[in-house]
């Protein structure tokens, strides 16, 4: 009740209205090209709106230092833009000499999503790099990227498994992003680059097939918000999450039986 | 329902024992000496138990480009750690040439927090530089920068209200932070570095005095945990929250009338 | 005389077979897709056979120092791969904080190319920023690189006409690239990734619709080679020269008038 | 009898009155808190008036290159200030991606200070890192960092004594450092940085508890110097150096009886 | 015929007058001194005008990782100028933490030049690194490089062989290189800076002692050049090269009949 | 009386031999070549036995920030080794992306010592650059840099007087630089490389025409040492300091009168 006086959006007061049409609780059109490339172990090009992204899995025989002689395995992820995937050019990150803090936030997300939602153990000593690279840019990038991400990676399981090295299916679940926020009062589902710059509060929701929270990034832009809030967020972005693992399940089933248990 | 089927902890399995032997919604002695240098236009030294930090505030006459002419002000965060604050000797950033992606994330964070809950218009056209040095790291480091942050920043705002260079005080909100997890199938407030390495969730709250939320930032180190548990961590995070805000409200009303708002 | 004898690899002796069935003096499939990208002033995605690469013209109103205050501006061109765009993972320069000198010389190869068809003065005091990022890599991505970023250039040229910012069309002729080389004494026209690594002799010619040329780089990689040799491989790049131009010429005279003087 | 007319500083003109009201002679009041830390094998706290050091040492069980098989240990030492140790705030290191010619030289003076004192063959194939970390700058840092690093060595020497990892005490002699200098024509003990900043001439003395010297550092910041004033300042020194050990040995004692040969 | 008529330079026209008086095909005086270093395993100290390089070469016993177990060696080259070599003084590359891509390209060059003309098979698993410190430099400094690194490979392959590390001379052929270009519509023969910056076309020549070419590139400067008048300047370069690799010749022979060969 | 007990190595103990034959109290051969260089405005060209070294003076119409508009100059100084300067090669500082501490700790220390002698008000907002760059090194490098940087910074004086950019010459005294040291208790007066590295003590220092010190740097590489021994090591560089003033000022009145009066 409270909350609703505090903040009556959906009754009210005149809605904000999405610059591409699309209804509140809405995604953007959702592509997904499975195998795009020719040399990857793994690889998937996906589209939401006009954020494009393609994903590719390298598989490296050696893992990080602290599991040498564990047996078990390690996913991790990089995350880069071609310079003009943007509206302004954004310069090149070799030529600053560093990886932005956005970058290496980005990396570790996508990173910790997968492996969150994979038995590394077996894998066995190996190493997956899932490279993320943003061909264009208009918001949501970097949950593109999981999306994307975990379809290589399962494309790049499904060929050590077809080549019988690997026991059994090491992905324990389908996982998939989505930004939720609050733009001028109003809840949003998969915010484009423009909804994203004015976001009063926005968020980050990574979830499995099951419903269960792999992660949650929240962040108040310009005012704090409540713990209602929060949930009717979480509530919005399970709608969106629901949708895109659906088009990822359709598209895996279509390309081996394993993927049926998805 | 069937959440408390996947997780009876409280009421029927062992309870993880904390090996500080403190409750499981016990804080860490909390010290706060405002004031700590010399030099600084602000500055507090902070310890939640082992966890020791010296936050210092640095005004600049100056904005980020994007905010020259608007009048509005800026708060940036740094952190880092001394070497030997950690059990294993941890090298400098400087010696490798690039800042890590942790210490990146952690830097935005507090910059974060401490800009919700600031009117950046009442600064003027200046930067405030929070520095956060980590003397000691058992856990919580990133928590504690903000709550010592918060008090530099509180104190460095007093001497410019002082020197009469801002109309007000441009503080809207004391803020804090505080880390709580699940460790063992058990919720915890206040992680020392033994039980964050073993938590299956890790969730940093920062909120508001008034309760509101400023940052969640909530991640399955190990299995992907429900929303019913998500809540219950936010209201344990509540709890020790508002005792640090009280610790901190004791210190500043000491120090100056200003602070008796909050 | 003497020459005929020591190489008489045509007449005599059993043919090097190309891995793609090819014919020696045969160009890969070539495919040019204009306004590949939303946001770029001017774009192309190019496909040689498997060589994959999109070319982005961005303008900056400024140039150089050394050019300020003369009127006249400047293109200056950025290359780069994708992580895996070859069979092996080729790791980011910018993890390695430098840029390797492979990259310098095909981006300086790229702008020179580019630059000496151009007649800068018409362009103002502005810098045209050519951006080559290779999607997959399967040989001649700097040639590949040069004949997309003409038509990107063109692009872009056309923009700033439409919208009156060029008082002419400052391409003065159409450039494009392939490389050549010598194979177990067989010339080949356009070489694929396994050929490059086998060659004798490399050499990249980058040529104007008018035949003339304006960069010859030509190496051998394992023994010297005689100026017939020379010869014979100019004539050979020749022939593929002018199909790549005819293709380049088509697209750009679907697109606007003025590309029918090219 | 020419150098006297030259500069008759005590005798004739009005002295230099320090800022601080310290007489020519006299050091800053000075503090020394070992086991200063939780985690480091060896510590201490060090205070010569507003100047604040923290001391660590560290031991790794591994050599550089030139040593291994010798069966000699190292010391090194790193140096660091915290950036707001200083009246206006100094950018910490990292940010520049390299290591001040100044810090370079202080860790250098540190670790063979150290290294003189001690038998480095009685350590074994160990690295002994001595991190210093100044929390406060008031001039002086790096001899109240060879202070401060000679306790904390020694404290870890004594560690590793205790745990029966050494035959005998490495530590040949206490060691300690000062600053002199002649500020308008009147000598100096121990600078601070108000004083050290218009000094005309500027030295560095390392000594052991024998009164040898270990290190001289004199550079004339205005004006050449002559030989007598360098023997008037090694003089002053070494009566502050006396104080500095005796200090120093006061502690150590107090702690184990191996230090009472000191 | 026709290349007459496009350009009668020689016939017609004034010519260009080369600032220092030389003709058109004529080199820079030249000078060469042989173990001009006392710690090198060879070494040579070049002059061509008033550009000057010593060029060393060092003996490293391993080679690149795809070397190993091959029992082939390699060859690689490092260029580098003085910052005073110059009219105007350029910035060391070290300061600006990156190695320009002029500098890369010319040690590839460099590096290319000699391992072509060399039996790596008969070197064994060593590196020979080949130094080229440019001491000043007016135009023509990666040929003189090429010219002395030569020499220095010369004399490092004699002392491997006087020391009976070799089983025979593995130098295959002299290499030299020069350069050519036109100016003002005119062919010249090893162009200085002077001419260098206003070449219309610029064009370098690496060329083995049997007249076979090992590297060609040229570049249009200003306006693209016919395949007559690339093959009119190769007939220029040829002529120097004869000259410089005479030069090399009659250095050599007089230190060792093992050089007669050549 | 004590002292010669200590350390009785002139009168008793057989004496520590020279490798090069020459007396403990004696200079290795110095040759000094003024306007070595046809670019810099000034130059010279130094061998002290194997050790060689150009040193070359740029001028630059700006000084560092914190001289804008105080009317004075600035004198700045850059050290280099070649890489095949000694006996094993030693890796370029541009390889590694950062500059050495001995070099930093030497660049400061040729800088202080120039302008420490000159009259930096003389030179207006000017900043001249000293660029040190050893192309052989025998120990003694610094010393001889400031050797050579004295003669090439008297050159360019003595070039922008004689272009009456200067009111008076600016050089206030000839400043030399000198090593001496203890090798098996015997004292040494310029030390070579082989002495160096074996030193018991090692000391450098500068002084000016009048016998006064510009910068003592005496540090104890095995064991400590007397201030007797600092004040016999002062005397024997004052000898050896006296002879190399007297060829810098031999060679400078040859040049110009302006020199006499040094």
């Amino acid at each position: 009740m409270s909350s609703k006086k505090a903040r009556k959006e959906p009754a009210k007061k005149p809605l904000f209205k999405r610059p591409s049409g699309r209804g509140y609780d809405e995604l953007r059109p959702l592509i997904i090209k499975p195998d795009y490339m020719d040399f990857a172990e793994g690889s998937a090009y996906l589209e939401m709106g006009k954020t494009k992204v393609v994903a590719t899995a390298t598989i490296e025989e050696k893992v990080p230092q602290f599991l040498k002689g564990t047996g078990s395995g390690w996913i991790t992820a990089e995350y880069s833009m071609l310079p003009r995937s943007t509206e302004k050019r954004t310069p090149r990150e070799r030529t600053q000499g560093k990886i932005s803090g956005r970058t290496q936030e980005i990396q570790r997300l996508i990173g910790r999503a997968l492996r969150t939602t994979t038995d590394l153990n077996l894998i066995g000593e190996r190493t997956i790099i899932i490279d993320c690279d943003i061909i264009q840019a208009d918001g949501g990038t970097r949950t593109a990227s999981v999306n994307a991400g975990c379809i290589a990676l399962a494309m790049c399981f499904k060929k050590l498994l077809d080549e019988g090295l690997l026991p059994t299916f090491p992905l324990r679940h389908l996982v998939a992003a989505v930004s939720v926020g609050i733009v001028e009062g109003q809840r949003l589902l998969d915010l484009d680059y423009q909804e994203d710059s004015q976001a009063e509060v926005d968020m980050n929701v990574v979830q499995t097939d099951e419903g269960r929270l792999v992660e949650v990034q929240a962040a108040a832009e310009k005012l704090p918000f409540s713990k209602q809030e929060l949930n009717q967020l979480l509530k919005l972005a399970d709608k969106g999450l629901k949708e895109i693992m659906a088009a990822q399940r359709a598209i895996l089933k279509k390309i081996h039986p394993v993927f049926i248990a998805y």
